[in-house]
């Protein structure tokens, strides 16, 4: 089991980050960000809350909270848990024969998950609550490792789980040895990011706060087992979902925090203060050759950021380059 | 704010603890704890877990979850939030007067907690949200703190935060030093016992999973707030609710979990596994010169207790003292 993970986390854009980096606090712990506002920022925050003196916050204080979609892995053309919704949907077709006649089943099954995209919200929600649930967590877990294990992103022609931004994984490491509670806040499924997290930015599931299903406990045969329903525990957490689950879950406000859309504009609101330091940040997808350049979907975010004073983090721009295959530019 | 935490502290037991302790790993951990069964298990229990051989357990896997009511503090003759809540009732009533003639209030009213804990838990409930919402978390935590800063169990003349189990509090401290990761996992409510859990017990917030009532995100004026609503986050966190929510907050199922009432079953019966070890501890209060004596409430439990070979700690037999202000007893 030991070997395993560890085998697998070489895939892992932090861990290349930690073979590549000399040991010891002078060398540069953010190699794949460009000199630049975004960078200073972020580099003069950590110093300032983790240096002694006014501005100084307790290591227990140090939270961090992370979007997923956009913010640490790519999220176009289509986010990764849609693609895998939509398998689901072409693998349980044989036993929801009706699904054939039925939309918006009909339409996914004819089109794929470009028809998923288009549905509005709460078809999208129907949709995976249908296919999500029904089984045990584990059961669960083994269906998305299987998955991600082959499924592949169209233009790179490379796996999920290798389309992390190397910046942001440098970030999290970074954060991480300076005493900082990293967790991940997702509009995606909690479990299904949580399979992944250790692996992909060496952060526990247990730091993993996401929109979830409902579950019942059970014991089948002598095992103990926790099955998942077709139902959303409310709030999702998108938007004001994001505060309040952070609240419920963590019970701390983020020192920092970053996210990439409308989705996180709240969790970057939760994050100002006027009684200590505080960092929100915007991942803007503004590189159409290294990743996407999009704005839909972050019409307010990147408003709000200006008005406020959060730190809008270009791609094209902040980073020397995007995925960890990729070759740095100077 | 350092200086105030670490004075704080020194009221809690795992402090006191650690000062009468000597370093280094050939003292005892737990020298509240008489020789026995119970101790015997524990320290066996550990020392396989965490030695490399068939029995290892790696450190993020190492989950260990504890109720509080009865488990880690007294909750007898009232368990204390009851008593706080009761209290708000009185404190409230200035600006509720329907409550003087309307049941279940005008009771507690007029006679205080006492007729609370007669109450059916639906009325509790009723009660409960009543009380605790309409406020945001951290106003929430001030009238906690108020309460708990003057508030007195009857029995000891002591301050509720001053009964906690010594034993409990070394076991805890143990349980750290060999890298487990300790929750509390309680019935009572989440922000309740966060307000407390690093003082008392050294577990930060955010390892505190409890019952919780719905929430609200708002800016008000320029300050991001979350603001208590009058209705529960399903499932209350006891009996099955406790592993569905051990699972969704946490997303390990527990390697040693503790509990002492009914509503712990499904938390200890979720500690089994047929493929690593577990440890199940149930505590039996059966201890009427040093704490209380009674089984209300644990008929179900010390049943598969004896069935299910969890390990029931006897606080008569297996505590040298209960509470950090008792001498020890040999």
């Amino acid at each position: 089991m030991w070997v395993v993970v560890l085998l697998v986390t070489t895939n892992s854009c932090t861990a290349r980050a930690q073979r590549s980096l000399p040991s010891g606090d002078t060398s540069d712990p953010l190699p794949s960000w460009r000199e630049g506002v975004a960078k200073e920022r972020i580099l003069n925050f950590v110093q300032r809350v983790t240096s002694l003196g006014k501005d100084y916050v307790p290591p227990e204080e140090r939270l961090a909270t992370f979007d997923n979609d956009g913010t640490l892995w790519c999220e176009k053309p289509v986010v990764p848990q849609l693609v895998f919704i939509a398998s689901r949907v072409d693998a349980l077709v044989q036993h929801h024969l009706a699904w054939k006649k039925q939309l918006p089943f009909r339409t996914i099954l004819e089109q794929g998950v470009g028809a998923l995209v288009q549905l509005d919200r709460a078809d999208v929600y129907h949709v995976v609550t249908s296919v999500e649930s029904g089984m045990t967590q584990s059961e669960y877990r083994q269906e998305v490792r299987h998955f991600l294990a082959s499924a592949r992103q169209p233009r790179w022609e490379r796996l999920f789980t290798q389309l992390v931004y190397q910046p942001l994984c440098e970030l999290i490491n970074y954060l991480v040895k300076k005493d900082f509670q990293v967790f991940i806040v997702t509009g995606g499924g909690r479990e299904f990011v949580r399979t992944i997290s250790q692996q992909l930015y060496h952060i526990p599931r247990e730091r993993v706060v996401g929109s979830c299903l409902q579950t019942r406990f059970e014991i089948q045969g002598e095992e103990p087992r926790v099955v998942r329903l077709p139902q959303f525990v409310e709030p999702i957490n998108i938007g004001e979902g994001k505060p309040v689950m952070i609240d419920r879950d963590i019970g701390r406000r983020p020192l920092l925090s970053c996210g990439n859309s409308d989705g996180d504009v709240e969790m970057l609101q939760f994050t100002e203060s006027r009684d200590r330091p505080w960092l929100a940040m915007l991942i803007k997808h503004d590189d159409s050759q290294r990743e996407y350049a999009y704005e839909q979907g972050a019409a307010k975010v990147q408003r709000l950021a200006t008005t406020r004073g959060w730190t809008v983090v270009s791609m094209r721009n902040d980073f020397s380059r995007v995925f960890p295959f990729q070759r740095a530019l100077p």
